[in-house]
């Protein structure tokens, strides 16, 4: 088989990297080593920026996230008891949307399957080949048989496990890494999120996280050690925990119900440099990964797809290399301030037990400041709508 | 001998609250266990705030300060080869002045010797007792004699090794401290400064400060492992050490020349809670220090004099503790914001090893953000001028 982009991995930013090439007249195949249901049960993110609400639109898979997303105008900030909320709406002139992962990359599977887009799902052993040729191809296995796939470009959609990343180990590729002492035990429920809005909690017991995926069904977290099990929290245990860490108010308002889901998530930062090389691009978790903190894995995602569909496109429609030889800097230029602001938001948020109480007062004297300095909220609002692409 | 405020310490601190004290008709006196050329001898910090000016021409000690002080209505940031320049006087409408603190001692000294005031020097064993009572007073010895003070307070301006905040130790003070892996080696030569506003540099072999004292004396720091000894740092090696972490231009216009004075300073974060105990105040390094790194050290005295000021005006002139009663809370309030701002300026510019590169890295990103952002200027300039009393 051949195809001018061929592309591993079928999450979202492989099916937004897809539907731009599509649309476009770009022909492309997305290979993923599971299936549609595999992927479509993980549980990931769920917050918005305007510029991967933008690009949903651009690739006509908005329809459904427009009517049943929530725009959040502001988010809060809690902490020594009080709330405070950041007006990202008034302060940055744009707001977030709410929309889980699971719905988008259910609109985005759909449209690719309406728009005739060719996605083959139980590829084993995907395996990019000779990208620093001018001829590479991918192999997988399917029913047995080995095939081929000759193309122009690879896109490493695979996020961090994946086999792209892993590719180019011993092609000078440098891995910055940063892991957190700590993880997030998060429970899905079907009751009424506690308030309209993001809580975000510091608290001395450590960090919480009020969040929503509808208007029905709530997503909460708590920071604990990496050393506890799932099994070892029971939903009420959870709940009376994260009612600790909040302000009364918030806690005594809480409704609480069975978990649909409940996971510990570690937490990690990591960025590989370059995220090129030859004609195989990484893309969104496959070249980095940023603590959950901020929401923004899947917004750097769709940032790195609109470069590279930019570098590719106009090396379609005006042969030239610009735009693909462009790609790594610009991506990580973004990449690298997000990370800034992920990290910064979990050292701001979080308990460090090793940063002692000195560490627990600096960060209650940056809330305090944040809480009364227009242009501290500013520059947390800007960075958690999202920086321009 | 009988004062109503006995103040404890003959520095910047101590002088301020003293003249205001004066000026206002409030008996004091100044003890200090050393004498005055020692304390004129001492090189401190350099950079005023909008307030700290305010407050030494309400106490009329500020005449040469505006005229031999420099008005700096900006700074810049140095990071990988690059200039940026915050445009404090733009982005908050206010300015710094640079003006040395040994020079600043000086003119309140004189000050304080024309208007009277009394100060006793080379007082030794100064000793605060029975601050808890209605009845607080010191002592100390002077030529073989041991003299006694009965005062309504006691303003312990003495210092982080003063015997004030020594005083308290077992009366529940709660001490908050983070002491940083490396130092400033710091050198003063009658040089003209390189450039005529102050450089911070980020650079992969550590931090370095390119300061000012007067248009004729350069004030020039680089970060050193604390290990290293001040005797095997040459001057030579030092130029040629600061030079390689500046950009370019600004190392190849740098002139140098031998030092006057020479120096390995070790960055410390200490807060000490509560300030107040019975008719005791700790003022200034008594009860917090800073690092160097956005010489918030002077300044934040500054403030606590401020504050202390108010409170014993109100309790002079009306009767009322309340001022004296929210000293500790309300100059609290304003320190934690400056020790976050001192140890995140801190923790931006310096090299610290055991963050490994990504830490390295996300300094590089948030430098370039801050180069991009307005409102992150605007929030690191707030601070550097000084946030509201």
């Amino acid at each position: 088989m051949r195809t001018q982009v061929c592309i591993i991995g079928s999450g979202p930013s492989g099916l937004i990297l897809g539907q731009l090439l599509s649309n476009a007249g770009i022909d492309n195949v997305i290979l993923d080593r599971v299936d549609r249901d595999y992927i479509l049960g993980r549980i990931r993110a769920g917050v918005l920026e305007v510029g991967a609400v933008e690009l949903l639109d651009r690739v006509g898979a908005g329809v459904r996230m427009h009517k049943e997303g929530l725009i959040h105008d502001g988010f809060e900030l809690s902490f020594s008891g009080r709330r405070h909320r950041i007006r990202l709406k008034e302060l940055t002139g744009t707001s977030v949307m709410v929309y889980g992962q699971t719905e988008l990359t259910r609109d985005l599977m759909d449209h690719r399957d309406a728009t005739g887009g060719k996605t083959i799902y139980d590829a084993a052993n995907v395996t990019p080949h000779d990208f620093d040729s001018a001829k590479p191809y991918v192999t997988y296995e399917k029913d047995g048989v080995t095939h081929r796939i000759d193309c122009d470009f690879i896109a490493g959609c695979d996020g961090y496990h994946g086999v792209c990343r892993a590719s180019v180990q011993d092609k000078g590729i440098q891995n910055y890494e940063k892991v957190y002492p700590f993880g997030w035990l998060g429970i899905l429920a079907d009751v009424p999120p506690v308030h309209h809005e993001l809580i975000y909690a510091n608290h001395a017991r450590g960090f919480a996280l009020c969040s929503q995926r509808s208007l029905t069904r709530s997503r909460y977290y708590v920071q604990v050690p990496l050393t506890d099990k799932v099994e070892e929290w029971s939903d009420d245990a959870f709940w009376d925990e994260i009612r600790r860490r909040l302000p009364a108010d918030v806690a005594e308002a809480m409704q609480t119900g069975p978990s649909i889901e409940k996971s510990i998530a570690p937490l990690r930062s990591f960025v590989a440099e370059p995220l090129r090389f030859g004609s195989l691009f990484l893309v969104g978790d496959a070249g980095h990964i940023v603590p959950p903190t901020g929401a923004k894995g899947l917004n750097l995602a769709a940032s790195d797809v609109h470069y590279l569909f930019e570098g590719l496109q106009e090396f379609y429609a005006d042969k030239k290399t610009a735009g693909v030889d462009a790609y790594s800097q610009r991506a990580l230029s973004r990449i690298w301030k997000a990370e800034r602001f992920s990290w910064s938001m979990t050292m701001l948020m979080h308990r460090f037990p090793a940063e002692g109480e000195f560490g627990q007062k600096v960060q209650e004297a940056e809330l305090d400041y944040l809480s009364s300095s227009t242009a501290a909220q500013t520059s947390m609002a800007e960075n958690y709508v999202g920086l321009p692409y």
